[in-house]
């Protein structure tokens, strides 16, 4: 359910790089995990020759530097920088402050909160922090609608991170049944061409012990 | 005093790129500067051509692409990007996680609170917050010498966008007093090399209206 995890798995399956999943919990604070992440956050990628990558965004910029380019006019990170800017721009707007403002907190209440002892923070929701969060997103999905209103894809007309940021924080929202498909219609246009890509499938496949997505959750007609 | 923004300063001046500072008081969220940047935070980098860059990372990144390649082996994100990820991860250690442990607190309350009208959260210090960061800004600084022990620069044997992040945020928490110097000699050893660079000579000359920096502050031989 780490929406920064769920970003990474996207770009992984847009650049078909084959991949397998370990769970994490890191309230735990592994020794050996903190070895790969000093900060202890998830994700974190683990190369075949033994490199750790830290972190999605540390990540998504490795995957560019190493695989990216033989994407050509697909790449997922623009060639030029000045486009650069405004996928790098989206990508922070949503692992950031969409994040700290919406996913952190219902991730936080509904879905970790079950897992973690009660002597780290385990236990009931905070009604007060998914309220927030339940307020919070209607004006991402607003703006969301305003740059898909414009454009075909969030940062331009062509596919990029910045829509693998924005897919993975709502796939996580829409799994917990947080996310008002009705605000912007436009919003909803543009997350169901995401949501039908082969890279999308593992996402739409996952279900986490005990918390049930609704019905609409894998259709790609929703 | 925004950490953020001395970081993409010391860039600007171990590029030699001559640039114009404007004050921007965040919290007016003035409709000219959301336009910059929709998230409304310091910095923004502002071409002469008009390119708007928002953000920390995002410029230092901007500034590698379209300037860095000059430097040749002193470019300050290495070409490898084996390299790239330690750097960046240091970059992200000192932005976000010192930031939300340290720097934020401590220029939130002692400054940023002076200048903010009472309606959105100015007025006196909160001793709790000035208090969390001075505990916490300890273990920062021993992972600093803990770092520089075993390498030249707190990334590897050169100069990196590494050390200015970590440096930047120093000198914020230097200029309000709170930098506990007898934590670690490595990590002061390693700040007086950083200080003693051109680069740092705006940073040591700027002074806050009502807020005096200890005699230490601008001096290389603290």
């Amino acid at each position: 359910m780490c929406p920064h995890s769920r970003f990474v798995r996207l770009i992984l399956g847009e650049l078909g790089v084959e991949h397998d999943l370990v769970e994490e919990r890191v309230w735990e604070r592994r020794r050996e995990f903190l070895v790969l992440n000093p900060a202890g956050q998830t994700p974190v990628l683990v190369e075949d020759e033994g490199s750790a990558v830290p972190g999605a965004c540390i990540a998504a910029e490795w995957l560019d530097e190493t695989r990216g380019l033989a994407l050509g006019e697909h790449r997922l990170l623009p060639e030029a920088p000045q486009e650069r800017i405004e996928v790098r721009r989206l990508v922070e707007w949503f692992n950031v402050k969409f994040f700290e403002e919406v996913s952190l907190h219902l991730v936080h209440e509904k879905a970790y909160k079950r897992f973690m002892p009660a002597d780290v923070g385990g236990g009931p929701p905070n009604p007060a922090g998914i309220r927030a969060a339940r307020a919070n997103i209607r004006y991402h999905m607003q703006y969301i609608g305003h740059l898909v209103g414009r454009r075909h894809w969030l940062a331009g007309e062509r596919l990029t991170y910045a829509d693998l940021a924005a897919a993975a924080h709502l796939s996580v929202t829409d799994y917990l049944g947080d996310t008002p498909w009705d605000e912007d219609q436009r919003a909803k246009e543009w997350y169901a061409r995401v949501k039908s890509r082969p890279s999308f499938r593992a996402l739409l496949a996952d279900r986490i012990a005990g918390i049930s997505p609704p019905d609409s959750y894998a259709d790609p007609d929703f």
